[in-house]
C-alpha cells in the first residue's frame, strides 16, 4: 500500500512544480514513486519534459510518470467490459458502442482517475504516489466519493429495496461500474449483487482516506492575501469529505511568521524562490511529509466518552449546523456537508450537547 | 437571451480579475450582467468584497453578483422536487431524505451550475452573464455536457428501448432529473416521457453553444510558457464541445507581438498590469468581447459542397483520428474527442477525403 500525496491550493501559487520536487526527493530516498498528472497536459512538459502514454514511464531511478486522461482511461475500460459482456450475455447491450466513441461525462473523469490511483496503489508496484489534480474543489470532490457515494447508497438502498428498480437496473449497472471501477466482472461476481462489490470498493476507500499514512493533502499558498484565503477555504472543505491536511507550504516566501496563525496548528514551511533548473534546493526545504500523521484528523469517534470530535477549521460556531436524522448526523459548514453514520453504539442517541473548542466541534452523547 | 461569457487559462493568470473588469465594463456601458462565481468563495471576496447569499446581489448600477455554491443548489432543486412527488405519486420515494443531507456527487456540480446558468440566461434580467470557473477542463465539460449527454441518449437509446429498463426507469430518473436541471414537474410532464424534455433542454444547449453569440470563451494567458501551453490545449480543447474561442488577453504584458503566432488567426490583446484598486485602466484595455462572432467556428458544415469542416488549433495532422459509424463520425484530436450527427443530407455516405490546412480539418462526402 503506498502513501497518496496530492497539494491543494489556489492556481498558480506552484503546486505542480512542488509536486514534481516532492516526487524527485522520495526517489532519492529510495522510495518506488508515481507522480500521477492530471490533464490537461502539456504545462506539464515544460517543467517535466515530454510525458505520453496511458501507462507509467519511467522517468529517472524510482521515478515513474503518468498522464492521467480520462478518455483513454475510459476507452480502455469499455473494450474490457465488451469482451467480459460478450462472455456471459446472450445478447450483449454495448457490442455496438466503441470505447473511442464514449464522450467523458462531467464526474466520471474523477471516477476514472479515483479508480486509477486505486489500481496502482493495489498494484505494489510503489510506495509513494505523488496526485498532481486540480488541486481545489474538484481534488476535494475526487476524495470524497467513497464518502458521498456510500451515503447515497446506504440512504437509497430501502427506495431501491421497495422496488423493482434494484434488480431491473442491477444487469445494466453492472456493466458500467464494471467500466468505471474496472471490476474483473468473474461468474461468480455476475451471480452475487454488483451492489456488494461496488460496496466494498467504497468501504475499502473510506478506510484509506481516513488514515492520513495513506492519503495526506497539503496546503501550497503563497503570501498573496487571495492565495492565503482559497488556501483556508480548502482546509476546511477537506475536513467534510475527510481528507486529512498535514501542513502548508509557503511558496515564494523565507520567512512564515506572518502566515502561520492562520493555519495552527499545522506547520507552515516557507519555500524560498528557487532557480526553475536546479530541482535540489527545492527538495531540501520541502517537509517532512509523513508529518500528515500528527495533523488533527477531520473525525475523531470516541465511544467510551460518547464524544465526536469534528476538526474544523476556519469555521466559527455560528457558521456550524447540526442536525440528526436517526443513525446519522449532518454538519453544516459554511457550503460545505458532511454526513456521519454514528457507531452502533451511538445510533439513536439523542445529542447531549456540542460546543466550539479551538476548532474542533465536540458533539456528547 | 443573454450572452454568456467564461475565461480559460492556466490559474494564476489572472482570469478571475479580468471576468470582474469584464463586467463592470459591460454595465457602465449599461448592460444589465450577472458575474456568476464558482465555488470555492473566499478569494473572490478579496477582490469584490463579500459576495454571499444564494440569490444574485446588485453590487452596482446593473451589475448583479451571485456564487453558485452546488451544495445550496441541490438543497434547494431537491425541496422542490419532493413537493412535487408528494402531489403526484401516492408512496413518494424521496420525502424521507432532507436537501441538506444530500452530498455533492462528482459531476452533479457541473449539471447544478449549468442549470443555473440555463435559468439565469432564461430570465430575461440578463444582458450578460460573466461565469468565472474553474476555467480548465472543468468549465469545459461543463459546457459540453448538452453535447455528451445528448450522444449518450442517441447511441443508448436503443439499448433502452429494448429492455424494460427505460419504462422503469422512468419514475425514478424523472425526480433526479427534475432535481438536477429544476425541470417544473407538471401533471401533464408527468404523462409525458421525461426523456422527451430532457432531450429538449439538451437540444437548447447546444443551440446556444453552437452560437458565439450567445456562448463564447476567451483564453487568458501571460508571457509564462506553462500558462501559453495550457491555453494552447484549451483552446484546442474547447473546439472539441464545440465552445467558440473569442480571442486571447495577454495579462501582464504590453506587447503581444511574441505570443501572437501561437494564437492565430485570433486576436491577442495584451493587458499591462493594474494597479489592484483601480479598475478603470483594466476596463480600457480589454477587447470587444463581441468579437467572438468573427472568430472560427469549432464546426461547419456545408451540405451543398458536401464538406465538414473542424477548427482544430494546435494539433497536426498526425495527431488527428477519423473514424465512421452509421449516421456519425467520431475526430480524436490529442486526448480530445468528438461525435458529430451528420445532417440527413450526408448520413451515411463514404467518407471521400480529409486535408488538414490552417488549422481546419476539411472532411468530404
Amino acid at each position: 500500500m503506498a502513501l497518496i500525496l496530492t497539494f491543494l491550493g489556489k492556481g498558480g501559487v506552484g503546486r505542480t512544480t512542488i509536486a514534481i520536487a516532492a516526487a524527485k526527493r522520495f526517489a532519492i530516498q529510495g522510495k518506488r514513486v508515481l507522480l500521477a498528472l492530471q490533464e490537461p497536459g502539456p504545462a506539464l512538459d515544460v517543467l517535466l519534459g515530454e510525458v505520453s502514454g496511458v501507462d507509467p514511464q519511467e522517468l529517472s531511478s524510482n521515478l515513474f510518470a503518468v498522464q492521467l486522461q480520462a478518455a483513454s482511461l475510459l476507452e480502455r475500460s469499455w473494450e474490457e467490459v465488451k469482451k467480459l459482456e460478450a462472455q456471459y450475455l446472450r445478447t450483449p447491450f454495448f457490442k455496438e458502442v466503441f470505447g473511442q466513441e464514449l464522450g467523458v461525462l462531467p464526474g466520471m473523469d474523477n471516477a476514472l482517475v479515483l479508480n486509477a490511483l486505486r489500481e496502482y496503489d493495489a498494484s505494489g508496484k510503489y510506495d509513494v504516489i505523488v496526485y498532481d489534480g486540480a488541486g481545489d474543489q474538484a481534488t476535494l470532490r475526487l476524495f470524497g466519493m467513497p464518502e458521498i457515494l456510500s451515503w447515497y447508497t446506504r440512504r437509497f438502498r430501502k427506495v431501491f429495496a421497495d422496488s423493482d428498480l434494484g434488480r431491473t437496473l442491477s444487469p445494466f449497472l453492472q456493466p458500467i461500474a464494471s467500466a468505471v471501477l474496472n471490476v474483473s466482472w468473474t461468474d461468480d461476481l455476475f451471480n452475487q449483487p454488483a451492489a456488494q462489490q461496488a460496496t466494498n470498493i467504497l468501504e475499502q476507500g473510506k478506510q484509506a482516506l481516513a488514515d492520513p499514512k495513506r492519503v495526506a493533502a497539503y496546503l501550497v499558498t503563497t503570501d498573496d492575501p487571495a492565495a492565503i484565503a482559497t488556501a483556508t477555504y480548502l482546509w476546511g472543505a477537506a475536513q467534510q469529505v475527510g481528507l486529512t491536511v498535514g501542513g502548508v507550504l509557503l511558496n515564494r516566501s523565507h520567512e512564515s511568521g506572518a502566515v502561520a496563525p492562520a493555519f495552527a496548528p499545522l506547520t507552515v514551511t516557507p519555500i524560498p524562490t528557487q532557480a526553475i533548473d536546479d530541482w535540489q534546493p527545492l527538495m531540501d526545504v520541502l517537509p517532512d511529509f509523513e508529518q500528515a500523521s500528527q495533523a488533527p484528523r477531520p473525525i475523531a469517534i470516541n465511544v467510551a466518552e460518547r464524544k465526536v470530535s469534528l476538526f474544523l477549521p476556519g469555521f466559527d460556531k455560528k457558521q456550524v449546523k447540526l442536525t440528526q436524522s436517526g443513525p446519522e448526523i449532518t454538519i453544516e459548514a459554511g457550503d460545505q456537508r458532511r454526513n456521519i453514520l454514528l457507531p452502533p453504539e451511538l445510533s439513536g442517541k439523542p445529542v447531549a450537547g456540542a460546543k466550539f473548542q479551538d476548532s474542533f466541534l465536540i458533539i456528547s452523547f
